[in-house]
């Protein structure tokens, strides 16, 4: 440590009186020092290695933009020459530096950054942007080089963004700690908001952010976490949730790990955005090689992003369209009220209030009313309504006409739909719209469907009156339902308790509820411990002779399935080793044909007339996933089933049932009685308590569970288990569809 | 007629020498007379009617417009004054205007079209504009003001395009006979090009018409149709696809009734995008109330595009995206490659790639060899190419990197992706994408995800040279998946004959098939003529006696289905009018419960163990709709079905079972035997040989139709018929699901 060495003059304007000190020792400031995250925005001074007077030295690039953008903190170039780098002085290195740096931002070749960071924990210095690449996007040599630096940087106690990363942006400070050729643009200027912006690629990342600037989204801090070889994306999140005036958070991300950190964000109410990207298989395999990370399937993407009640988009321009209604107040219901001066937008706003799942709001009769006296005949009075251009020419009419809108309780939320709008009749509208959506509180945005330049600066007007302005009806309905989405998601009780692990009965088994079922576990394995933790199965027995297969289909009831216990053989049905239906006189033959595939033969009862569903459990990258749907011999078919990660909620697996074609069939179908789905409810949950305790990477496939008419429970059929290998956790979620029907 | 007429100035600056006539009369102009419809766009002089000095005129607005953009034929104001209108000199009437007239633009009150037009008839002047309000758009009265005009105009021989219209642009002659307030934006350049441009909706037309010149999307012609009591958008369409220099023809519809027509367009070759508004429920009912028009079921229209190749988008920002890709050349395959400056496009991009149905381009072992001489280890010779910034900073290796990829043959069409593109980097892009594009023949279409002002010349200079820009990758590649549909469009065969009305069976009963089932037919009235036209019913007879009851059910083959007939009985199944597996023994009592329910007994052979199929045929405001699913008590519970208007090819119907999961069903599952697909596609195409040759207006429910292992046919065991009602016609789509399982 070299506190107070004289380093010559300062490219920071101000702050450049403390004396230098590691910013963790600099407590005495009168700026309390940020977090180590928070140093990616709000460094109160930043160190700068890897500069050069070279033409295209990546290095000079922040240094200038935090000159350009008016960043307030000293800002250290750090140079071995310690002479003028770029007209400026330099400091041969951190120790030598004489301000405080909460911040290095590392632009040197691969091979020279472990050395920075024995520099940065010398000094204390709690944060590094490693832009530099040639890390684990390169290879197996690049991946072990970044194995050391964060070995050595955790144990430091230095925090690592990156490597491979582009940098970060304190929007309000002007701290733009990035090289992106963005802040190069002439015409770019920084546009301060509440929403932060999390990418973890680079170029894809800084683009979008040109793009929010230009349409007037205002971000507050922005940040590239390029390979997360320490500083994960859903971190910085976290962190930004915590920053106060946070409304919003916009991320793109490759790969998703830490579910349950994402959750805690979502948790802190701060409404999340994420462009997933690797959708596809293509997209997945992209993905893969383009991080290194483990793309997870994308149904369990969408199910688990669901369920934690992240918005997930599928394209930039959806992601901005949402961050532009974050800031609105919340959609508490989901019926929208239109008002266009186009029947044609109305019904484009129409078809999409039905496409996002949102409701047409039907109008009191009082507002019908109220609108027969406005509206001209030409017009509708009805939900879409078209107010006609004759009353959009008069003020007061266009006033009443919102008025009448937003005062029926029935209405959550309103779209207004405009087409070619000029320049005299902006001031109006705003007017009109932001008087009503102040008034009302209910959210308010715009879709006009027209060129910009017919009327220039009717985006940023009504941008300042708080109403989002978007170019076609149907995306200011997908950003209502986004906003719809975020609102509920706040109502809702997050405090709801996830089922717990069961003891199930209480009569001395709960020891067994909990064991693990062994390697190689057969069906009758599983069924016993199921049974032991409550959940019905069929009663049966085995037979090891001929001569007792008749009386153990008559302790069965008088017709029973026989199935073959083979060690290894899982398509038991294929393999002819279930013989379903078998009466006493049939037993003996049953029995042989059974035996004859070299196990043990079990008989047990015959469960008919049900309805058959799957309930299941499968690992996934995000962690186990349970899976409920159609099950039978049409699993296969119509390969209809919904997945949740586990913890589940009895309402979880309620809402399971619903989105499957399974709430359809157990309703009954073509007069058939309803059948017992909260029994198959009780006994989902029941079964995510048990294996919520089993070590992870199993995969546990109930089918079919058949449901019987109410009153009647169900029973589990049959069962498979694979118990877990060493790549398990390698398996992508598409195993949580049933792959293996015994 | 008062040809000659001398009436002082003019309001147009050229060929205002000609003697006044008629447009059809002046048959000796140097310029040949446009057809009707040509003389929206093309019109040699126009006349404009309802102009006043009163401030708000609309019909000053015409007349500006036509001044503005640089229309050259003559303009007449005709008012019935005669003197000066906006300091022009008027004519009394179009009798005493002196040049010739193709198209007379009407901005009068309702109540004086009528006369107007007769003033039409008289001088033999072809068309009319109607812009005018107040017709079927206002209620009844109002509907039928505007069939008293269509009646007149078309006894005389004049075409009219509206009412309640916003007029027409012809844009290479300035020709804008509008009013649109687009017109008067102070920043507003007719933008020229190869696209038709066809709305029912007036404002949102314009509106969208705005943002195409905006993007710098070139129109040639710009109709707004509004209630189209005449000239109907599908006409308009078929008129510009014959303009030469035609590339394509987008569309804004809320109601679609002439389907043929639509298929006669895309016919001629020219691709056409249909933004078809109207799509949900609440959608379609804000349709019907917006223009008086049926809509039709959302299915069917979805189906009858998809049938005759228009490309069907979701919102205005998509129908733009596609115009800009009309002028590519044709994408022959799927295979897309993406070339990307970021990971975070390309895998964005391969996301869009598997959405929309395109496939993944699998280079060719020689393109990646000559890859991995030029991209380096951090960047991706695998699809998606990620060529890192260090080869886009070499011209010469990118220009390497485009070819090696454009000549793969695997390779059908390029995406090329870049995010913050500044100024210097674009010249450098725009030549090696233009090069490639123009020497191997192939589309190539960017995305670019910046900000404009980063490159504000790189959109136009990407367009002039052919390679269209969109924002997102997503984007881009739907376009090219757009272009693709128009490609394979081209390319199919569309000689494919229908399926004929067939006699099938030559053993004289011919005539039976074409017989139409009687009204109130029963189960057997429907299967015996189906048996008469080939196609294979069980066998079956009456029963009239419980003491014949065991015979039948010997006749069948030992077991049968005893179904009730009676009158009026559609669900016999839910009433117990039918027991299935009858056996000899139990044939007498089956009898009596069945004759109980008042009708007779029909007795039929047993058929078991074939997969079940719905084939069903239903009307629809396009027309008769097709059928084809998954059957039985899956039906209902899975909605799992296929639609095509009629006529259809074999083709058809292959395509039809692929794209449900009977497909699945059909193959066996769980190692049950494949069924006789082939036997169930001849059925249904020889139903709808039938079918097709029946009044309109029926319901036909063949459910199900069970298909038996290979080699064993089809039977169809129910079928229900509903005679055509006089609503039939009014239905919609929704009903070709059964609703009506027997």
């Amino acid at each position: 440590m070299a506190d107070g060495v004289s380093a010559g003059g300062s490219t920071g304007p101000e702050g450049s009186h403390g004396s230098r000190g590691s910013a963790r020792s600099a407590g005495a400031g009168l700026v309390p020092p940020p977090s180590d995250i928070q140093a990616l925005w709000a460094a109160r001074g930043v160190a700068v290695i890897g500069v050069s007077d070279r033409a295209g030295s990546l290095g000079q690039l922040p240094v200038r933009f935090l000159e350009r953008y008016g960043y307030r903190g000293p800002v250290s170039i750090i140079h071995p020459s310690g002479g003028q780098v770029m007209g400026r002085p330099s400091h041969r290195s951190l120790a030598v530096a004489p301000w405080p740096i909460d911040l290095v931002v590392v632009l040197v070749g691969s091979d020279r950054v472990e050395a920075v960071i024995d520099d940065c924990i010398a000094e204390g210095i709690g944060t590094a942007i490693i832009c530099s690449s040639g890390f684990a996007e390169t290879g197996d040599a690049g991946a072990a080089l970044q194995e050391r630096l964060v070995a050595k940087a955790r144990a430091g106690g230095v925090r690592l963004l990156g490597p491979n990363c582009i940098g970060t942006v304190g929007v309000a400070a002007g701290q733009v700690t990035s090289f992106s050729p963005l802040f190069s643009g002439e015409r770019t200027e920084l546009v301060p908001g509440p929403i932060g912006f999390v990418s973890q690629s680079g170029a894809l990342g800084y683009g979008a952010v040109s793009l929010a600037f230009e349409r007037g989204l205002g971000l507050g801090w922005v940040v590239n976490t390029g390979n997360e070889a320490d500083i994960s994306a859903v971190e910085v999140m976290a962190a930004m949730a915590d920053e106060p005036g946070c409304r919003g958070i916009l991320a793109y991300a490759e790969s998703l790990g830490d579910i349950a950190g994402l959750r805690a964000v979502v948790d802190r109410g701060v409404p999340v955005a994420l462009l997933k990207a690797g959708r596809s298989d293509a997209g997945a395999r992209a993905a893969a090689s383009h991080t290194g990370a483990l793309a997870a399937g994308d149904r369990v993407v969408d199910a688990a992003l669901r369920q934690i009640g992240v918005v997930r988009v599928d394209d930039v321009d959806e992601l901005l369209d949402v961050g532009d209604v974050m800031t609105c107040p919340p959609l508490a219901g989901g019926r929208i009220a239109i008002v266009t001066t186009s029947g044609g937008s109305g019904i484009l706003a129409a078809d999409a209030v039905e496409r996002h799942g949102l409701t047409l709001a039907a109008l009191a009769a009082e507002t019908t009313v109220a609108l027969d006296e406005i509206v001209p005949a030409f017009g509708s009075t009805a939900n879409p309504v078209d107010v006609t251009a004759s009353v959009m020419s008069n003020g007061a009419l266009f006033d009443r006409t919102l008025d009448a809108i937003a005062d029926d309780p029935g209405v959550d939320g309103i779209v207004a739909c405009f087409c070619v709008l000029t320049g005299k009749d902006v001031d109006d509208v705003v007017n009109s719209l932001s008087r009503v959506a102040e008034r009302s509180g209910k959210p308010v945005v715009v879709a006009r469907t027209g060129a910009d330049h017919l009327a220039p600066a009717a985006n940023s007007q009504m941008r300042a009156a708080g109403i989002p302005c978007y170019q076609t009806p149907a995306r200011a309905v997908r950003a209502l339902a986004a906003l719809h989405s975020f609102s509920r998601e706040h109502a809702s009780s997050r405090s709801e308790a996830p089922v717990p692990v069961e003891g199930a009965v209480s009569d001395g088994r709960e020891r067994m509820s909990h064991q693990t079922p062994p390697h190689g576990a057969s069906e009758q394995d599983v069924k016993d411990l199921l049974a032991a933790a409550g959940i019905p199965v069929p009663t049966g027995r085995f037979v090891d002779r001929a001569d007792d297969a008749a009386q153990a289909v008559e302790e069965c009831g008088g017709a029973a399935v026989f199935k073959a216990v083979v060690p290894g053989l899982v398509h038991k049905s294929d393999a002819g080793g279930v013989v379903v239906g078998v009466t006493p006189d049939r037993a003996a033959a049953a029995y042989e044909q059974v035996a004859g595939l070299g196990g043990r033969v079990w008989a047990e009862e015959l469960v008919g007339g049900g309805v058959e569903a799957l309930v299941g459990c499968a690992p996934s990258p995000l962690g186990p996933v349970l899976t409920v749907g159609v099950g039978g011999v049409l699993t296969e078919v119509f390969n209809d089933v919904a997945l949740r990660l586990l913890p589940v909620t009895a309402a979880d697996v309620e809402q399971m049932v619903d989105e499957t074609r399974l709430s359809t069939l157990l309703a009954g179908v073509r007069g058939a009685a309803p059948a017992d789905r909260a029994a198959l409810v009780e006994t989902v949950c029941r079964l995510a308590g048990i294996v919520g305790s089993w070590p992870s990477g199993f995969e546990l496939d109930l089918n079919p569970v058949t449901v019987l008419p109410q009153g009647h429970g169900v029973r589990v059929l049959d069962a498979a288990y694979i118990a877990p290998t060493s790549d398990a956790l390698e398996r992508t979620g598409a195993h949580a569809d049933p792959e293996h029907p015994a």
